[in-house]
């Protein structure tokens, strides 16, 4: 029988809330654990709720100067200029310092970092890597802990945990348990990584993001169409060519134009109306985790 | 038979979006009629389409320095300052001077202010008298003509027309189109007034603004329970003593507690976290509007 694959055990976890002061259950979630961390206790494992954009969390809006989860580039983590710098690029280096540096041995074995968005996608991983066995594995652990169906798993550019469909500014109960009951699941896969169980190879069904797709505009730079009623709140279903995408002011559809079925997410997200975002496209794809076991 | 009460025609109609910047239906379709106003052309009626609240619109934001919805107090309107004053109160201010002065023989006959909740309160018409027989036959003439059944009025504190639920930033196009229904037969209702048909007497059925709940808090002022799931969603159904109204975060039930059956609405509206309201509660009346005929 070959080697394990074997990791390092995850000692420190930190779960952020408030990356974007308006996504209310990651708010509410750490500011209670910050009074109280009972919850997310677990035997061999150092876990820190924080508030990753407090002033953003007290204005209730998504950021005060730029978004602080695309601030976290190794440009702006190195730049000099103390008060004279954006609020949230400040923030990036405070938290770098703090929790990482990242991809350096001091840092922080996982970050669990919560978001909520407008659009119908139930809970979702976001991983940065798909090579990644331990994350992986975890993705396949709460698949098969939790109550809600809804979970889905995406590749994409950054690593962080989607729970919606909420909107900013707004608690719903609904989604407030179901990020709780994915971070309880969590939380029992690390403690139980560390104590020292194996977790045997397994394949996890995951969605890779694949184009980004804007609103159509005008000259001007203004939005001329909205989501198809055919298209809202169908986050992960097939959309194949030909289908509804847009539908135009005076009435008129615009249909998918791809080569093959995508399956649609964050469609119509409040957030990626500035960033000429209307939906990103996936493909699905299985990915084999290798076997994991703590060193 | 006795003599029908009179009104003058209704000649100058104003259309206004944006009053909150975020509040996305409304935004759209007025910035569409500014472009193109054949949509909203009546004959006989001189009919303005107006973004209120430009600004918080560029920003898309509720607001810039102050809730615009609430600066038309008399104080506001005749206070003088100039560019020291909150932008919104010199935005209320050359609003008055436009379409107004409120209550003046000069002002226009009749303002639609356009409004989204992320409440799930389906299409409502506020009425700031329910002594306006005038707005309550529309009311009338709307609910009779609408494809959409989700349409209920409330007489309240200010007078417009929010559709939901839809959330702050975001662009539905379900809501979008049955707010330009509501308001193709609010104009359609008019031009038959202004070419002298006769309504004749009715009944409305109406939710009169009762009292305003606020959410659980601690001695902080911290939010320590969220709207119950039993409730979420649920405006204007029947909320009976003993019905769960709040959930807390440690799980506890809180039950409403009042003498007798009411209808909540604006229930977890975004917006209203920093008024201090968690939902409104209403009492469901009869109103009997009296015929009308242009003087």
């Amino acid at each position: 029988r070959p080697a394990l694959p074997v990791h390092r055990s995850a000692r420190r976890v930190a779960i952020f809330g408030g990356t974007h002061g308006n996504e209310m259950s990651g708010v509410m979630l750490v500011n209670l654990w910050v009074q109280n961390n009972t919850e997310v206790q677990r035997k061999g494992v150092e876990v820190q709720p924080f508030i990753t954009n407090p002033k953003a969390v007290e204005k209730c809006t998504r950021y005060v100067d730029t978004d602080l989860n695309r601030a976290f580039t190794p440009e702006n983590l190195s730049t000099l200029g103390g008060g004279d710098l954006p609020y949230e690029v400040r923030r990036a280096q405070e938290i770098n310092r703090m929790f990482g540096p990242k991809g350096s041995p001091e840092a922080y074995d996982v970050i669990f970092d919560l978001h909520n968005t407008t659009s119908n996608m139930g809970c979702t991983l976001l991983l940065e890597s798909s090579k990644d066995h331990f994350n992986l594995q975890m993705m396949n652990y709460i698949q098969a802990s939790v109550s809600n169906s809804n979970l889905y798993c995406v590749c994409c550019f950054f690593a962080g945990l989607e729970v919606g469909p909420q909107p900013q500014g707004v608690l719903r109960s609904n989604i407030f348990e179901s990020m709780r009951d994915i971070l309880k699941h969590a939380l029992d896969f690390i403690e139980l990584f560390n104590a020292g169980m194996e977790f045997p190879p397994c394949t996890v069904e995951v969605f890779r993001l694949s184009e980004r797709i804007d609103y159509p505009r005008d000259d001007n730079g203004n939005i001329i169409a909205m989501v198809h009623p055919n298209l809202q709140d169908c986050d992960w279903e097939p959309l194949n060519p030909g289908d509804p995408m847009f539908q135009t002011f005076d009435g008129k559809t615009i249909h998918y134009q791809g080569s093959g079925t995508v399956y649609p997410t964050f469609i119509n997200e409040a957030a990626y109306y500035e960033k000429q975002q209307a939906f990103a496209t996936t493909r699905r794809e299985s990915l084999v985790a290798s076997a994991i076991r703590k060193a």
